[in-house]
């Protein structure tokens, strides 16, 4: 092991949310069935004014991979955040929004502002996402809105630090 | 180490890529100074119809991280591609394009559909990406269309199999 790199101070109001995180989800959605799944969260630095992110998540029961995603989240110094993701099913986002601290750790709340889908991928056309850590939970909460329906509560789950 | 899991029917014509691919790189651009970066990129598969893809580059002298990008390629059976990239810099990318078999391996070129940026992203306006493997060499050109200049050739890198 190197020498540990300092978080860059432009992020440095994330560093409640780096590290390894595992748990829980549920999904649901007025078009599908309900659904469960164990994620894996990743969120790291490496310095600069970023934070790498990455999301996996597999089946509750049988173990096999569900869904993905990879992005940056990018921060500032007057409260305003931005995270670009992109997803395996054909969608990228961009999302802006806050970073505030709360009693016990930090919460990011962001909405979409661009949805960019491939010729193959389902017609999302909008999100957002609620983040919150305290300690060594982090509880999130997505929104979509696909097809013709507004924004609406989708995922669920709450997490542990593993490392 | 488990069974090795098969590659998915809709990416099999993406199998030359997979790996992990490491070597020196140029950028240049007409509003910024000419520079060399030495790069590492990686292409992975879980079975599903998606490669999972990551680039991170270093100061080719220095050693410090320089750009970081991650994202996910799609294929299907009729030689459609898609490409969707996410970038710490702000900028998220939809590519399309083609793959075709080439004398000694396989090539990709697409372009892009949707670029979405962040408040504080630089001003790209359209990206182009031809990616060619032979053997365990990968050879790529980037092009981006920055402010009022039209695509433009951007980057080259020659990289070599490592894993």
């Amino acid at each position: 092991m190197g020498t540990p790199i300092g978080v860059h101070f432009d992020v440095a109001q994330f560093t409640p949310f780096l590290g390894v995180w595992r748990g829980p989800g549920e999904g649901a959605y007025p078009t599908i069935p309900s659904f469960s799944y164990l994620e894996e969260a990743v969120f790291e630095h490496v310095g600069k004014p970023f934070l790498e992110y990455s999301r996996k998540t597999r089946h509750a029961v049988e173990g096999h991979p569900m869904h993905a995603e990879s992005g940056w989240l990018r921060g500032s110094t007057d409260g305003r955040i931005e995270w670009m993701i992109a997803q395996p099913t054909g969608v990228v986002e961009v999302l802006e929004g806050t970073i505030e601290t709360t009693k016990g750790g930090v919460a990011i709340d962001l909405s979409s502002t661009t949805i960019g889908l491939t010729g193959s991928a389902k017609r999302v056309q909008a999100t957002r996402r609620r983040y919150e850590v305290t300690g060594d939970e982090l509880i999130y909460d997505m929104y979509m809105a696909y097809g013709e329906l507004p924004v609406t509560h989708h995922l669920h789950a709450t997490l542990q630090r593993v490392d």
